[in-house]
């Protein structure tokens, strides 16, 4: 893409009652707009690393056997009230329609999946299953201060397996863990998460969240270091040591919760009468889990984690694009190469713009792509390419042709 | 697929207060469910045919150069306000938040990309460009009694192109017509889409419907048999001939409109200052175009006008699977085929339940891949394997080298 055609450019002004870091830096680096407090637009880049992040979810959704569908924003108050969660949800944004009906705009899936599975499901024969989608969530907030951390408005995967035992939920229960896992990693964020045991609600005894370390975190989490657990404040009452190995020496840290994973068992399905026959004849509830993950939350999360006081450092897998290619008055050679790249289907943020060398560079520490390529006279007469990794502050000169297979392979 | 993990199976039942074909049908045969009135899920099935035609929309908007953005549901009063549409406009859903602000839940994206936009363009060398998003809009009709051709929640894909000039606006308005045709050609409607000039609003003169021939629709055209051209009736009083030709022996016909695209002038840039420096130093109000496609609406088109009595006949590019694999008591050979298949990334969708013959002719017919093979005690004796294609009463046995050999190199 090249930036003259790009109808985004980086900003000096962000809104003033803008306040989180996440969301002052991907406004000015152009990834999003805000619209209203905790409502946000995706804007090219933004979209570009959104869309990615979502695909790495489906893909580790779709290994764990998840069917993909797309259940509705807008739900009948009667699905609420039949769980009692019309009155007791704290977020629910309610609205009264034309149809003078009264609506709720679903923060969450339980009530609408649960009678929609309840159509296909009569036999131990057809369980286990899971479902799972990728779809916009509304919380009726107070307030909305931390950018893409607390939204009104946010992207969410939600997953929800039916099972016939406790030990089948059980199971699945530790592989979606693992799927998890594997996403933060494949979004660079292996090493900053920690598998936490939270408040299981009305559902459980615990549930379990992803946290990731970070100061601007609203949960306050108590890590064991022996074996890289936490146990969240809200219930460090009940359980002071780790759950694993009972160590007492927990080290508190303040966290972002970017995943939240329950066990439901049959508070849902007994509410809706999403029964089955067991192999015996016996009618019986299905036993439910649920498995949340904020991926509009979790890229914030990482601009959170991953920059430095120039502008976001993306990692590889999420990067809007792996190359950030800078002219410095050198757009012939520069197009030749981004032609070159681009047909190898490289992925190139191409600064083709009449603007200075130093903006150029501020732009693309900003904007985080993980290689900056420079082509300048200066370049050219030291034998081609200055190329820089965005966390290195030295960068190495490279033949064009050493450019081309170094990219091109990758 | 098999057909055995699939959560979803046709059924029998359908709500009583569906009265639509396109909903009932794709109810009965496992693609959408109905959460309320004009409010659906899409199940695995259907969530396939939905993304195949998001992927050709979205390429066909690539192709026009958009760039790809997603912009909010959720908009405040203030944004709606200055555009006169917040009283204005009939079927705007609102809530009162409980920051005791006001919201609109957008059936449209003028009023939140226009001040989007503004933020960026300051300059005629800012201009051209284009936005799209694929996302979901909310109207709050007071019925809903046409499936997925007038909900309240609902896919759409929304184009808006920003220009120095009406010349140069109408010159891209002309192209985007071109893309249009182009998607509904690739999704298999072209012969049934007509062109249609209907009002242009407050906007402009004309602006142009692209019209689904079906006795359901809820629109009357007058088309005109020598320019395959249109005139909606709410401007035949005006416009009582060809636009093209004058031709005044104009057929009536009804039809529901999939797409509608306008030009916007300058109204929305004025309204929100939208506003560029010219080359000469003069400043001017931006001039716009938007152009909207309902995405589930299409799909919902598509299943009225492609059906016969049994069920839908899918158009092979957005067909949930090119094939559906039905196996009368034969899951060995069918096994080793749907292997072979799918390992050459062929779509199969493979009917291994233990049901009847004619429950799996019953589920194929209504739920309408294109091609359905039967491999049987039959099949085998004379040769290999049935192979019919849905909108034929006969197929051919060909061996399964051949169906290999024809399938893998589609």
């Amino acid at each position: 893409m090249k930036q003259t055609k790009l109808f985004t450019k980086t900003l000096k002004e962000v809104p003033k009652d803008e306040t989180s870091y996440n969301a002052t830096t991907l406004i000015r680096a152009g990834f999003i707009d805000k619209t209203t407090a905790g409502v946000y637009s995706f804007l090219p880049l933004g979209w570009r690393v959104l869309t990615k992040i979502e695909m790495i979810i489906r893909e580790e959704m779709l290994a764990l056997g998840g069917q993909e569908i797309n259940m509705p924003a807008l739900a009948s108050k009667e699905n609420w009230q039949i769980t009692g969660r019309w009155d007791n949800f704290d977020v629910l944004f309610k609205i009264k329609a034309s149809d003078n009906k009264d609506y709720a705009l679903n923060p969450t899936h339980e009530e609408i999946v649960t009678p929609l599975v309840k159509k296909f499901v009569s036999s131990y024969r057809e369980l286990p299953f899971a479902v799972f989608q990728i779809q916009t969530k509304f919380r009726n907030e107070k307030r909305a201060k931390a950018g893409l951390l607390r939204g009104r408005e946010f992207l969410m995967k939600d997953l929800y397996s039916f099972h016939s035992s406790q030990e089948d939920l059980a199971a699945y229960y530790e592989k979606v863990i693992e799927a998890y896992f594997n996403i933060f990693t494949r979004c660079g964020l292996r090493e900053n998460i920690f598998l936490t045991y939270a408040s299981g609600g009305s559902f459980t005894k615990y549930s379990h969240e992803f946290q990731a370390l970070s100061p601007v975190g609203e949960d306050v989490i108590y890590i064991c270091p022996r074996c890289q657990l936490a146990v969240n404040q809200e219930i460090i009452k009940d359980q002071d040591s780790c759950p694993q190995c009972g160590n007492k020496d927990l080290r508190a840290e303040k966290a972002i919760e970017v995943g939240n994973i329950f066990n439901l068992g049959t508070k849902f399905s007994e509410a809706f009468a999403l029964n089955f026959q067991e192999q015996t004849g016996e009618k019986k509830p299905v036993v439910m889990g649920c498995y949340g993950l904020g991926i509009s939350r979790l890229l914030g999360t990482i601009v959170e984690l991953c920059h430095d006081e120039k502008g976001i450092i993306w990692p590889k897998n999420i990067a809007p694009y792996q190359i950030h290619l800078l002219s410095l008055n050198k757009n012939e050679e520069a197009e030749k190469l981004y032609q070159e790249l681009i047909a190898n289907r490289v992925e190139v943020l191409y600064d083709d713009r009449n603007i200075s060398a130093g903006e150029k560079f501020a732009a693309a520490d900003l904007i985080g792509c993980p290689y900056r390529l420079v082509i300048s006279e200066k370049s050219i007469k030291a034998g081609g390419v200055e190329v820089k990794q965005r966390q290195n502050k030295e960068g190495e000169i490279l033949s064009l042709e050493q450019v081309v297979a170094t990219f091109i392979k990758k």
